[in-house]
């Protein structure tokens, strides 16, 4: 069912694979879904043939993510920053004869100066530079908010140096197991942003001196027991906010690259913060239209 | 076994219970242990009569920590600050006729306008005084550390506020059960002055953007896997102290009172952050202390 020029783009990372077939200019034709590489057992090539055999046979294919770690198919290692779109495509791991390449990973020294990684995200970066050109003009300040957290600092679109905050991963860890948090209610908005408000009031504050007041409020009667998750949300994403500011320095427009649910608690964070206004990029098209520019990288640097 | 003016001093906690046999000078004739308030599966009477019955009948008895929140013996309700020894004293809760005196926390409105709580620490604090009699005069710093660590401000002997940090939490939680530690080796000192040094490095960054360093770290080379918890022990102390210190204002000396292997931590991060110099007291000798303290005040009024 595949036409002249079409490719496969996969975006296969630790819980999920979305493969999808795309025509040269990278419109989606066709897609399907597997299992993560934490989940493949080993075997990435067996379930990528599976999935992708009904398109055709020796289709070329350009995948990011975990599947290129050492857990994954093939390890691609980490590109050094700064890193331009041809440092990435030319750095990417081949696999049967070219066909199937597996993008890198950025590593960078980071504002802390110690050592810093990303995996997956430099392809969504490369999809917002792709979806939003005025990313190519000066310094700009990413945000692609998850589990773990990178914040990027673009130069006249050259990814120059990112750093990272595990922030999704601490507040599951202690939405889940902490004394703190005794009744995991639902991510309600006002709690949230009650969170963000306490924050900013101090945002020089360590992170550690406020995390208490998930449970002291609630003890005082100023916050209900079921609502202590969504304010320590605000109190994480505030930190994160102020931190990552602080670091890299503000900027106009914050991009932030993600999932709708978690850029939008990130815009309001930002707004709490008067840190200027943000652009949101759905993640998924980010890392879909990376892959095909990186697709188009190849091919134009083979011709 | 017992003489005149001996009373029954309890150390009650979540995990432990600690009884002692104590003379009128606060000198301890006797120990047992037994059940924390978590296990006692609401039986503290029963458990207390099982263990102090070989030392007489009807002998007086001060008892703090646990015991007296809402899954101990009897609730003692939260003591505003500022409190001194008599504002303690005075509202500790009686059992049997007032022979059973149940110390209360205390409660504050903290650095961050935010409610605070301590149960347990008030009796340790009130030892030190004790103790440490200098901590009469001035303004004083002083840092429990433990699971929610506690520093307290005392002006002149009185407990004007305090502020809690869930680090030894924090550290529990990550060091167990996050991707950004893989395995959990000994808290090597070299390792633990590495993760001090490098936050003191930038003491105003937040600990969120600090904390993939564990891994960064190990993937980089840079740290041997099994030293990475040492590393987020060294983090976590560091930014304690630093967000302590710059909320509650930097002090000549910080008194440490807990476990030994606990204000080592402190002494030697304080020492990196020069901070000024650092003196040790022992957690269980000043909940001792404390408990005769408050003895000795409820008699004195009595009289």
């Amino acid at each position: 069912m595949s036409a002249q020029g079409d490719f496969i783009a996969g975006d296969w990372g630790t819980s999920h694979l979305r493969l999808f077939l795309c025509d040269a200019r990278g419109a989606v034709r066709d897609s399907a879904t597997g299992p993560g590489v934490a989940g493949s057992d080993g075997r990435c090539g067996e379930i990528f043939d599976s999935l992708a055999s009904k398109w055709g046979e020796h289709l070329p294919a350009v995948l990011c993510g975990m599947v290129g770690s050492n857990i994954g198919w093939l390890q691609a290692p980490y590109a050094p920053c700064p890193a331009t779109l041809a440092d990435i495509a030319g750095r990417s791991a081949s696999l049967r004869d070219g066909r199937i390449r597996i993008v890198p990973g950025l590593e960078c020294r980071n504002h802390f100066d110690a050592p810093d990684f990303m995996r997956g995200e430099e392809t969504q970066i490369l999809g917002a530079l792709a979806l939003a050109p005025c990313l190519h003009q000066g310094r700009q300040l990413l945000c692609l908010p998850g589990t773990h957290s990178k914040w990027a600092v673009l130069n006249d679109g050259v990814v120059s140096e990112f750093l990272t905050a595990p922030t999704g991963e601490l507040f599951n860890l202690l939405s889940t197991h902490s004394v703190l948090i005794r009744e995991r209610g639902d991510l309600t908005e006002p709690a949230f942003c009650h969170g963000l408000a306490q924050f900013a009031r101090f945002p020089a504050a360590q992170l550690l001196h406020r995390l208490f007041e998930c449970r002291s409020r609630s003890l005082a009667g100023e916050l209900v027991p079921r609502d202590a998750a969504a304010f320590l949300s605000g109190l994480l994403v505030a930190s994160d906010i102020a931190g990552a500011v602080a670091a890299l320095g503000p900027a106009t427009t914050v991009y932030l690259i993600g999932s709708p649910n978690l850029t939008r608690l990130y815009a309001d964070g930002l707004g709490h913060h008067g840190l200027g206004q943000s652009h949101t990029i759905d993640g998924s098209a980010a890392a879909l239209a990376g892959l095909a520019q990186i697709r188009r990288q190849l091919v134009t640097h083979a011709n």
